[in-house]
């Protein structure tokens, strides 16, 4: 498996993800501006990736900040990470981490600042991995045995900083002995799932089987989908989800059939401050998403769209969520709550 | 607005729909085995206009047949036709129709066998329009005014001899005046929403607003959408109703949300030889459809991939169904018996 951000001398290190899985191209980001530049246009994606991704982008703005205006600059350089795409709550976690640790640093010689912001956001990264593996034990308990498990989007390795929210609990599924196979919906109109959970799953040798988005209901109704998982972006105290556009979709249709829906997300994720989804913004992305394909017009020119890049999945449709504290069920307000404060 | 499929001195030419929009190009089919061919290639597609296609191409079959071997031809030119698409009832109505013509035609001479077999073609293409247009009036009715139509697939003048299915009830509200604007589901994988349902609309110049398959359930929920009318390829006595693949989850979607669902299609629909949806055939198409757009891959190479054409949407999840006759409410199995039988 490729590594989706690494932090080298030459910069930070990410695969293009809007790229997979025709070529392997890797950008490297010299200037916090170019981390920013590459959360926005989604060569890397994914909250808890683009969580790590903003870490890493506070840290190379520091490392060739201007130390007499390092304040100014360490304000600016925030602002501009956050200001990349609104939805993903783990983008605004990293950053406050970072500003917290920045925080704390007053007086320090610029070399140990540098050094200590460095750190930090290398070790979000590998807690990221860590919690990942976490999350995948308390979910394989829940993926029914012998049956398909239907994810939307990606919320694998290329969606964190490895092994995966979503893909890392079918890992551990399938690495604890489940015979299991995995409904991949290619998820337009960004093609995660075709282009990325599709290609990860096939180098994990993970049978996986690629549908349109609108083949998921057939499927359920068909009796062979023994559960969903998928990732999120951002969730209320309430337990209401925003992931990827067609989640909520997938949610009611898994409801209406009688399969259970689970969402796998690390702890960064809940937004308490939230009391419900209909407080989460949600991110309008260009038409040309829609209207082309890898450049390819598929659509007539000049036609309105819509193109929101999530949706909100209200908790009553919400199985189980799992997080890398434990597994929190119905009442969310309360079961979230206690994960957090403990 | 194109032409869909006339008859012509050269042979039966089609506007070849898997080029729309990018490229108007027509294509003539000289003999019965080239409209067999476009039928299965989906040049033409849609289920009233596959049933014109396919008369066409027996009366086609005839015009080229030799006399002298014209019974045991016209057996294997029907036969031929009828193994093209499994699902639409629609092309083996008019195989049929075509072949009670014949039936009554024994002694006849070949020259009259061949007019009469061309007349009748020509009369199920101005059928088809005649038949839309009534269904548009009885359906106008329905489409709340001020609000969002949502449709899916195209079930336009394009999948039909004109006028369309669903989009002539749309084309009739907006001719009675109501203020209404249509979400066109993209629907993949053969993006019939984005290249047909948009450029026809656009055409027309009925406001249009193109979402991939996975927003629908996103607009319900914001409560933009006033109704869904879309078409059918088969309905069984009780109403279930096989379409477009997407069309099951776009029912449940609406249902949740407490939109209305309509289903617009023409008698020659219905196919109450069947008790319920769960007979009916399902055509599963190849894969490529799904991993390439135009020609472009899409996914990861040798990856699995279903690939059914059409779902079924079970009759609860559906408010009525518009039809030439009159509008049909549950239960169906009486309304729809009431309306074939009168």
């Amino acid at each position: 498996m490729v590594e989706t951000i690494e932090w080298t001398n030459a910069g930070v290190v990410m695969i293009d993800q809007t790229r997979l899985p025709r070529e392997k191209v890797f950008v490297t980001c010299r200037d916090y501006k170019e981390v920013a530049e590459a959360i926005r246009a989604m060569v890397i994606r994914g909250a808890p990736a683009i969580g790590v991704a903003a870490a890493m982008g506070v840290a190379l703005g520091v490392e060739k900040a201007d130390p007499a205006n390092l304040d100014a600059e360490f304000t600016v350089i925030c602002d501009t990470l956050a200001a990349t795409r609104p939805t993903a709550v783990n983008l605004f976690w990293a950053i406050e981490r970072m500003k917290r640790l920045y925080g704390t640093l007053k007086g320090r010689s610029i070399a140990e600042i540098r050094a200590r912001m460095r750190e930090e956001a290398l070790e979000i990264r590998l807690d990221d991995i860590a919690i990942n593996e976490a999350m995948g034990r308390y979910g394989a308990a829940l993926v029914p045995d012998g049956k398909s498990v239907l994810t939307h989007c990606n919320a694998g390795a290329l969606a964190t900083a490895g092994y995966g929210t979503a893909l890392g609990v079918i890992r551990a599924a399938v690495a604890s002995g489940k015979k299991i196979d995995v409904f991949a919906d290619e998820t337009r109109p960004f093609l995660q799932g075709a282009r990325l959970t599709a290609w990860e799953l096939q180098q994990d040798g993970i049978p996986v089987t690629l549908i349109t988005d609108n083949m998921a209901g057939h499927f359920f109704k068909g009796g062979r989908i023994g559960c969903v998982v998928v990732g999120a972006d951002r969730i209320a105290r309430n337990g209401d989800t925003a992931n990827k556009i067609g989640t909520y979709s997938v949610a009611v249709l898994a409801k209406e059939n009688g399969v259970p829906f689970y969402v796998a997300a690390p702890v960064s994720t809940l937004d308490l401050t939230l009391a419900s989804g209909d407080l989460i913004p949600i991110e309008q992305r260009p038409a040309r998403e829609v209207t082309e394909v890898f450049g390819v017009p598929v659509a007539p020119e000049g036609v309105r769209v819509e193109n929101p890049a999530f949706d909100v999945t209200p908790a009553r449709y919400i199985t189980a969520i799992i997080t890398e504290r434990g597994v929190a069920f119905p009442p969310f307000e309360e079961s979230l709550a206690k994960l957090v404060l403990g």
